[in-house]
């Protein structure tokens, strides 16, 4: 396969994986089982790798990182405020 | 900050950041807020760069999400064997 390609769907796969956890912790109104630590350390590294795309110049590195972060916001978010 | 820097940071908090989710996991054997399909569609993207990776023989990237997609396969086998 074209590396391109390829890094394109892995670069879309990785960033739209959050999506269904969004949608089940939406629908469910839990958040107990998810690690709030997991999802700062996750918000974290993928503002810096915005913050790399924009050194390198590299959109699809922006893009896909930027959706993946607001998506672990929404998260975290959620998991702060559903706390029992 | 230096890009390569940046992007190896970057790099080990993404890749790190599903290790306190697994933590959590064998803390409390729960995993029924945590989505399936979330995992298997992040441990197909992590695959996938983990293959880029060796296409353009990159070493870290390998690493990174090598690392990744192991944490992920432990949290996806957890969820399906601690199934109520």
């Amino acid at each position: 396969m074209n590396e391109n390609i390829l890094g394109l769907i892995a670069g879309a796969l990785t960033s739209i994986a959050s999506l269904p956890q969004v949608i089940k912790v939406f629908k469910t109104k839990n958040t107990d089982d998810l690690s709030a630590l997991m999802l700062i350390i996750l918000i974290l590294g993928l503002s810096l790798w915005v913050w790399y795309g924009f050194k390198k110049d590299e959109l699809p590195i922006i893009l896909s990182n930027a959706f993946a972060a607001i998506l672990n916001l929404i998260l975290l978010f959620c998991k702060l405020s559903f706390k029992k």
